[in-house]
């Protein structure tokens, strides 16, 4: 863009975010006004209560430095439609606020295709938000319904409750060290890194499954930080210790191929990023699960149970062991 | 605080923002489901619309390195609060992105006692959000309601409207000039300084100015970007054009003794970060913004009017001048 007028954050709105959000606006009659004015104004159905979830990545932390503006786009939305499959709950709308160094059109084009695809996907519109200049992040602020009383929280699980975790965790975690080039002498394929890359770049939120669940799971996390510590934050939340199969982890074969079985493991339990969903049934609900995962087409493993000692338990063939794993503390890590 | 341990998001959350939210959850019936899990859930009053707001904060663009802690947190809720006011919005809920280099207690503090002494004020609750670490930004999303069909548009303004600003704008913007040090040799007292001073530091949304509006203002943007700049804005969206009064500009004692009159005219213009509402009402409806005014103790002037013409034409006693003047565009500005 050497040489070019430089353009206008309106400028710059209209032609990425604007456009495409009119588009969808034109057909979606609960939003009264969408972007360009102060705030936004849209119509909840009658009835319905408002879910909300604000999510950050901010680049170094969440994403790498030259990381693709496409993939970008699409975690940026993706992390926060997770949150709302966890509860349950069906998304409407999103608010974007983006912060780059500079406006550099060849990201914003690939950023805001992925960004839009996603939203296409799950027929949810971009109402507002704000871009500003300053250090890469991207705060997507998503809106949702759910009926009330049907949220599915994290707090709902009782001792001898069953718990499941959907796809294949871990995988998220291998594409990121392919990503960061951390990974040499592989013994899997081309093709299987590129599909562990995939699971990185392009998480696909369970909005499905969680509608699904509601009724049917007792309580539910999204899986960001890591299976193990995400399965610990709803036990604990729930007043119950959890113990996890590790023998049980549905590991993908791209995924033991990686670095073999015991790294498989390691990044399934403490990996992150895989916005998977973590949840609690009761026994007697395991035929309804079977029935709607069926439904919404999603495979869930069955992993472990709540169980009365609080903490995190790993077991294997049955018998406790001793793995290292950590939950993804923003800033534990960070120093 | 060399030597202590490393203070871990949830711990983080917890200690600063949880607490006040909880304590004020417990008052508040609309508020499912607060922080801690994957999202807030939260009741909307039957038959109202919902109002969505998102704008970021970002270290050395919007705020000085170094700025005071509390002045941050007020700032990053108030611009946003002062959004919903410009809609005729009353504010409800908000969500916190915060990114931070690092743990900083001393920070925390100053930052969430802005924050929760602005929303006690509104009396809005902190139902959810993220922190990080990364480069020093906050995004803040405030939710409200608005009776339906009853948002103040930037739109609905037409030719003949009167034009007006609420309070004094171009004060912030020479308290910004004072906070960065750029102002020596100032004929102002230092009562006036620091007046000026709080004027950016802390600006007051004009919430209830703004619910008692609707109704009466025909259009209404928040002063952000310079009154010149946003009074286009709103005369652009309502297919007019505006001539503002120069010498009608209501300039504050301080902001006159500052730099003199010239440099206050052109702060009051062009300055931002006002946080003013700049409004159009049919002229038949004077008297009912007389009596709003008192009613809500907000002073406004009449600045200007709408007119056919369009772009901005700025007079004084009756005839055309030419002065510089700019908005604010984040990246025209930022190169």
């Amino acid at each position: 863009m050497a040489g070019a007028k430089p353009l206008g954050e309106f400028d710059l709105i209209d032609r990425y975010f604007r456009v495409p959000a009119l588009a969808s606006t034109a057909v979606r009659a609960d939003v009264t006004l969408g972007i360009g004015d102060d705030a936004a104004v849209v119509t909840l159905p009658p009835g319905q209560q408002l879910v909300a979830a604000l999510d950050t990545l901010v680049e170094g932390r969440h994403f790498l430095a030259g990381t693709s503006a496409q993939s970008l786009g699409h975690r940026a939305l993706a992390v926060n439609l997770s949150d709302l499959a966890a509860m349950g709950a069906t998304p409407l709308w999103y608010l974007l606020a983006l912060t780059l160094p500079r406006v550099d059109e060849a990201f914003l084009l690939g950023f805001s295709q992925g960004l839009h695809q996603l939203a296409g996907l799950h027929d949810i519109v971009l109402i507002g938000g704000d871009t500003t200049a300053g250090p890469l992040s991207v705060s997507v602020q998503v809106l949702g319904k759910v009926s009330p009383g049907q949220a599915l929280l994290r707090s709902g699980a009782r001792i001898g409750d069953l718990l499941y975790v959907t796809g294949t965790p871990g995988d998220a975690a291998a594409g990121l060290q392919l990503e960061r080039g951390l990974a040499a002498d592989l013994a899997c394929s081309a093709a299987q890194q590129l599909e562990l890359r995939q699971r990185f770049l392009f998480p696909a939120p369970r909005i499905a499954l969680g509608r699904a669940l509601v009724g049917i799971a007792s309580a539910c996390i999204d899986v960001s930080d890591g299976l193990a510590g995400d399965a610990l934050k709803l036990a604990t939340a729930s007043g119950c210790g959890v113990q996890l199969h590790i023998d049980k982890l549905p590991l993908s074969a791209s995924l033991l191929a990686f670095k073999g079985p015991l790294v498989a493991r390691e990044l399934a339990l403490a990996g992150g990023d895989d916005y998977e969903l973590c949840f609690a049934i009761p026994p007697a609900r395991q035929a309804a699960l079977e029935d709607s995962l069926i439904n919404v087409k999603c495979a869930a493993s069955c992993i472990g149970s709540l169980v009365g000692d609080p903490g995190l338990q790993l077991l294997e063939r049955g018998k406790p062991v001793q793995l290292q794993h950590s939950g993804f503390d923003h800033f534990a890590t960070a120093g």
